[in-house]
This record gives C-alpha cells, structure tokens and sequence, in this order.
C-alpha cells in the first residue's frame, strides 16, 4: 500500500468512496491468524481461503484481497512457486467447496454467464456432482480470471513479477515499475469484466505509454480514478510477487 | 497512518527522509509478539518495552513507535486505564534497567543534562544504586516528556484524547480533530526537546487557529513540514487514545 501511484487503485494517496486504505490496513491485520496456520503448514487449501475472507470480512470495505489470498495461501502452504504448486495440485472437492464458501462472504465479481456462480446454490451440487477439484474450479475459471491462471500456469505472472522486482532494484519504487510493466504487457481481467475487453486493452497501452515517456504517471492514474478503471487483478498478482522476491532476498527497504 | 493530515508528523500523504510510511507500517506488524504477550498478561513491563523496540529496530527507518509502546504495553497488560496504572505502580528495578536497554537501541532525543542519559552506562549504576522502579525513572522524566507524564498522572491526556476521539465520531477524521484538540491545548515536549519551547508555544497557537478557521490545515502541516516541527509525542499520546477509545466502543471503521 505505501507503494504509489499504482494507477486505479487504493492506495496511499486515495481511496475509492466505499474501500479506503484503512480497510487494506485492517484486513492486513485481521488475516495473520490464517496466514500463520498456512505457514505452519497447518489446514487445506480451501479452508484457508474460506477464513481469511471470513477474518477479514468484519469491516465495511468489503473484498480487499481476496485474489492475494487465492495466491498467497498455497505459497505459504509450500513456502515457494515449486511448493504452491504441489499444494495446489492435491486439492480436493472440499477445497472447492470451502473456497465457495469463502467467495459468497465476498462481493467479487463472476464472469457475468458462468455456469458455477458463486452465488447459486446449484453451483455446489454440480461441484459435487462433478467431483471438481479447486484446481477443476480454477481450470474452469482461467479462460477469465488471471488470478485463477496463476494456477493453472504455473504462477507464470508471479514469477514474472518477482524477476521485475529484483530487475527494478528494492524499495516502494521498484514495485511501481514492475507493476507498470505487468499492466503494459497483460490485460487485466478484474477490468475486461468491468469494462470489457477494450478498456483493457487501452489500459496496457496507456501503462506502455507511461513507460516510454510518452503519458505522465500522475495522469495515468488521475484517468484511471475517473473512469473507475483499477487493475485489481494485477494488483493481486504483484502482492504476490512480492512475497516470492522477499523469499529470494528482495529488499523492500532501501 | 490513514488519518491524515497529521501536521508535521509522517502520515499517509507524507515521509521524511529517513522514516517513512512503510517503516510505521512494518513496525506494526514486527511488534505484534510483544502486543500479544502483554495481551495474555505475560512478561514485565519494562522487558516488554525492550523487546518491542527489538522486534522493531530492523529496519532502516529509526524509532517510530518508543513513546507508544510506553502507553501501550501498560494498557495491554492491564486491560483499560486504571488497570495500566496498577501494572505501572508494581513496576521494579529490573523493569527499569529492561527499559533502559530498549531506549539504548532507540536513537530517542534525551533531555540534553539528563543525570540518567540512557547512552551513559553510569545511569545503570546510579538506577541500581538508587533502587529506582520504572515509574522513579518516569517521575525523575516527567517534567520535560509529556508521555512520562501520562505514567505520573494517571493517562490524563490519552484520557482526553479519547474522549474527544468519541466526541468527535468515528472514523479517520475524529482522529486528525481529535490530535489538533490535544496539540492546540498541550506544549508537545516532543518540539521542546527539538526545537525549545517557543517552538513548541507557536505549535499550539497555529494548531488553534485551525481549529478556530483563522488558519489552514494544509498550509500548518506544510509548515511543521518545512521546519522539522514534529509533534511526535502528541502522536504517541493519540495512539494510546484510540486503544482506549476502541475498548470503549468507538468505531474506526464509519
């Protein structure tokens, strides 16, 4: 969060009217306990989730990390990309219902048609049904969601982020850059399902356009309030960038 | 940190050179093993004190909290204001020299002829020679800092400080009332020892004419900003106030 600007979203120097940084603060806070129990490698996957979004879900700014959770819990679980990964491939039916569970405390945003809503009750029984693991589930939800991508690719964007992060040098800094360069080179899909696919597309232009010297961050940002336009789902994946990079002896503090 | 603007301290729109917003932030999170302890009533509170400032003294960013783990960890062992006070009044010797080892990690301003200079080992001697408890050391600091004071007096201005935290309503914006209440009413010993006590006497009156409309909140930050004028033991007092006020029943979160 002290990190700025990082264009569209919450950050240190403003708030959206119904999420404020307090909230990203608070929640920072409230999560620890199911952060800790991953960390000791206690508890699965989806249970996990399901707390964190229940820990964190007492205060009025509704989702503020969900996708963060979605990538962080499995890295805590396996403590790096190699151990995530081999959590993430034993999850279970449960694990699906559980993050279910968890996702209906949320107010995040389903693609608009999809067959597994989180909020339709006929969403668990076909899980069940189906027997889908949560690994199913995000094999089901990648084709729109670059969270759920994470996943199922390896956590490609992760890892891209955590090499930006070392490239860039330490500090609050080298997070803004490497945040800039992920949003020029993917679009995010928190925005496709917002403001579909152009937007999105202008977006990671604009990013580039910054980049090269051509758009003015400030502006960058100032553009991307006005319009409502934030790249949640990058946002998600730098957060866990950052964890793998601090893994790898980054240093947030310079 | 999300209340804002706090003049002249570090907040959410502002840094210094050295100490910036995320190192008040990691202290945050650092500390917490020391909060927790004192939560479930273990341990002194000198050695608490010393380990806070330990946990916390990792990063680059200097002291940032050492004025409100001394409001803080009596608060946490004793539950509210009178039980702080009770835990204060069977403070020992050890907790004294305990304390002292936490200030030797700190670069705190002393008061500039202290006869107990925490960077002076002779202090040790003459407090182990004197039997003297933490709250002697808090009577023999409390004419020239304002959070000694607080152990002498019986928490009167986190007292008020909360009180006008409920006053004032809930949120982010009772806290930055509340703190100019407090800094246009109270000479912060913080600016004294910095800057002397015409410093500190001017503070008071700007922040006062804030308060009455005569002067702008942005430009006084801007001020105590270009001056160096830090109100930090204010800011010390106000965050055991929103302890107090938050065991009370007062919301953050509106």
């Amino acid at each position: 969060m002290c990190a700025y600007p990082k264009p569209g979203n919450v950050d240190r120097c403003h708030d959206y009217a119904d999420t404020r940084l307090e909230h990203f603060l608070a929640s920072t806070i409230l999560v620890r306990p199911a952060f800790e129990r991953a960390g000791r490698g206690e508890g699965s996957i989806g249970e996990l989730i399901r707390e964190a979004v229940s820990l964190t879900n007492s205060h009025s700014g509704g989702n503020t990390h969900f996708g963060a959770y979605m990538l962080l819990i499995p890295l805590l679980l396996g403590n790096d990309i190699d151990g995530a990964l081999r959590a993430i491939a034993e999850t279970t039916v449960e694990d699906a219902l559980d993050f279910y569970a968890g996702f209906s405390l949320t107010r995040v945003r389903m693609h608009g048609e999809d067959e597994l809503d989180a909020n339709d009750p006929a969403s668990l029984e076909a899980i069940r049904a189906r027997r889908m693991s949560l690994l199913d589930i995000m094999h089901h939800s990648a084709p729109n969601d670059m969270v759920a991508r994470e996943w199922t690719e390896g956590y490609r964007l992760t890892r891209r982020g955590a090499d930006l992060l070392k490239a860039n040098g330490c500090g609050r800094d080298s997070i803004v850059a490497s945040f800039l360069q992920l949003l020029a080179s993917e679009p995010d899909t928190f925005i496709i399902k917002k403001h579909g696919a152009g937007v999105a597309a202008q977006t990671m232009q604009h990013a580039g356009e910054v980049l090269s010297g051509k758009r003015r961050l400030d502006e960058f940002d100032a553009e991307c309030i006005a319009a409502g336009i934030n790249p949640g789902s990058i946002a998600d994946i730098i957060i866990a960038s950052i964890y793998v990079a601090l893994g790898e002896g980054w240093q947030w503090d310079c």
